[in-house]
């Protein structure tokens, strides 16, 4: 093992919420962690866009740098990269760390699902720590727990609630009977959903991500860059949430991993989850993970997903893992064990599917509507029609058994030209 | 960091159900663990009462020992211990190996929680790891998680279900609405508990092995040997089953432990919980634990707890942070650094109360009772009363408000001496 210094210097770039809390918290736990691992450390070097921005954790003005590449001027060794970036300055500050011989440390899920093979690379050459434990569901430490908790397991499935925000608007949306847009203001408001653009919470981004993460821990694969199907909450009305509600199934955007047939995959898409069942009663902006392993068998990590104290608490656990000499792979293995995997073709993925058609109410259309589904094999296990007499309306709501995703996109693309059919399907998988 | 050889030589005592499973995973992820870890491992001893016992796993009898003491005529780097007595050739064989500078994996909780505080001490000494994951909730690396996903919280409170054997128990009472000795029958043939003396797991002493163990990780104190309020699940019926399902209560054994004005409270008690939560959901073999921090809030933990598969996933992480080279101290903080606690004196817990008095169906029988209470000063949220006609009986079950332990005792011992009450009034407390 290589001889440290007793003696850690601390840089933080990016002082938003995560940085400016995280600076708080290293200064008020100073002696706590000093206590636990018997090193010392310093915050010497902070950067960020704006030094006099109102922030709500004073910081030391005489430490701060406006560019961030400055902070470099200071012997460090350990960065937390707070930015948040995929790439631009984020990357540039992280592989200038890690070619320094810098431990670095973020919760930046974009840059590791982008860049997180090639950082890992450039750490392991430079025998120094990127941790990122933070970057998936902040409270929990599941990435330590895959990488050490449970390493001897062969994890065949991960998947869970990876995503607050959504999580947060689908419940609120159930409990208050409010639209989408109303408590998507409400989630700004309170700050769980970004205010000035939350396309990547609400789009499946943010929990993709955090897949491709996940998987890359538990599988031992390399970071996947193939296209899969994400799909997001966007789409999803307060009607299918009632009308769920009334099947007893309940809304939920899910990220899942999983290997099939010995190839990889991935994917982030609404679900329909019965209520009854665990994953259907993580509400709010819980996050929750679900594992299956051999010979553990299933095991549950649910906590707070977002905000900066459980994000800060993950960052604390990397730094004090580094503080403690864990010199660890980032993935868990070395760089040139792990594999590349071939992606699971997603024509081939099945479902039970939930489709809701707004169609005029004029005799035939459903008749029109389960013909093209019996043409394509796809059999019905519920219908629910309900008239909407005044606008001469109906909704009608077919639950299928399982069909695959190139069946039932081939099944569906011709009701876009059906004028008697308003709206093009909403379609909901139901989880399996 | 000390210099290490890149070859390990191991030892297993005990190759009882747990022993001999670890053995057999051993060998097969050996080629496993040597990548993970880039070190070299070997078994070299054996040990167990009896040689030739047919074992599901077969071993090398040329590496096995009658007296475990002559496995130390092997050079030795770590042990496993896995004969699970709470002092004896247990304590004899691990104190052996932390003086010759030998690191110890063990499950055994009761070990642990008797001697932990003395065993740890011993092992910092020699700058070797005690290692004791699979002590708690088996498939669920929660000592892990607090040491070091948790480190920098301040942990509260931990509570949950730590023993899947009563957990199975209580379910199944519910479900097939057969008695507890009939349900105990099918838990001793299906191996959930023991054959020929179930009593540590249902008494509640198992968990509450787990209960001190936690505390210890999570408050930072040495190990508390305070007499705690400690019930097993003996005395629930299925009629309490039945009457809390009317309720929509479970009965729960859950473990407790929680700092009350700077003070220590641990507990293990059945617990009535409400079916709609979280807790009250965990059902079967399943463990479950619950961590309330700073900052991260609630933390929920939930895998299977027993059996040689989760345990051995348990044993192997353990495995792996050792050779890795992370040289923790067992209680995550130095010895010296843990403190004494006081503990939270028993008769201030406070609960909501379920009585069931089984008692003569004669005029004045409840309102002896409840006078009884009023006089104690504890209200009545809830009287059910139940006539058994054909015997001339009742069964009267009254849900209380909140009261003291002290003064519900002091109120209920009165009962033992009415002639009308046939039975003392079973006691169950609501959980919080």
């Amino acid at each position: 093992m290589i001889k440290r210094n007793n003696s850690f210097n601390i840089a933080i770039v990016g002082l938003g919420q995560i940085g400016n809390y995280l600076y708080n918290e290293l200064n008020i736990k100073k002696k706590q962690i000093e206590k636990k691992t018997g090193k010392k450390i310093k915050i010497v070097a902070i950067s960020a866009k704006n030094k006099n921005k109102k922030r709500k954790f004073k910081i030391n003005k005489n430490i701060f740098f406006s560019n961030p590449l400055d902070i470099y001027k200071k012997k460090i060794d350990i960065l937390f990269e707070t930015i948040g970036l995929s790439g631009g300055i984020s990357k540039k500050i992280v592989e200038k760390a890690l070619k320094k011989k810098i431990h670095v440390i973020t919760p930046n899920k974009a840059l590791i699902a982008k860049h997180g093979d090639n950082l890992s690379k450039l750490a392991e050459k430079n025998k120094v720590n990127l941790e990122f434990e933070a970057s998936v569901a902040g409270g929990i430490p599941i990435l330590r727990t895959i990488k050490e908790g449970l390493a001897t397991n062969q994890i065949k499935k991960i998947y869970g609630i990876l995503n607050g925000t959504t999580n947060y608007i689908l419940s609120e949306m159930e409990n208050s009977n409010e639209n989408f847009d109303k408590v998507l203001q409400k989630a700004q408001k309170l700050g769980y959903a970004e205010p000035s653009n939350p396309k990547l919470d609400l789009n499946g981004f943010d929990a993709f991500a955090k897949v491709r993460i996940l998987s890359a821990l538990a599988f031992n694969n390399k970071i996947s860059k193939s296209n899969c199907i994400m799909e997001g909450i966007e789409n999803i009305e307060l009607k299918d949430i009632r009308i769920a509600d009334q099947l007893n199934l309940r809304v939920k955007l899910l990220g899942i991993s999983e290997i099939i047939n010995n190839q990889l995959f991935e994917t982030v898409h609404p679900c329909l989850v019965n209520k009854n069942t665990y994953i259907g009663n993580v509400n709010g902006v819980m996050n929750a993970v679900i594992l299956q392993g051999k010979p553990i068998g299933e095991s549950i990590f649910q906590g707070e997903g977002a905000g900066p104290g459980p994000t800060s608490s993950s960052l604390l656990s990397d730094l004090m893992s580094i503080l403690r000499g864990n010199i660890n792979y980032s993935f868990g293995i070395p760089f040139g064990k792990r594999k590349s995997i071939k992606s699971f073709n997603n024509n081939y993925y099945t479902n039970s599917l939930y489709l809701r058609f707004e169609v005029k109410d004029k005799p035939g259309v459903l008749s029109s509507i389960t013909n093209r589904l019996a043409k394509f094999n796809i059999s019905v296990k519920r219908i629910i029609q309900t008239p909407d007499k005044k606008n001469k309306r109906a909704t009608i709501v077919i639950i299928t058994h399982k069909t695959s995703e190139i069946n039932s996109k081939k099944c569906l693309s011709i009701f876009k030209k059906n004028r008697n059919i308003i709206k093009f399907p909403t379609l909901i998988r139901l989880y399996n």
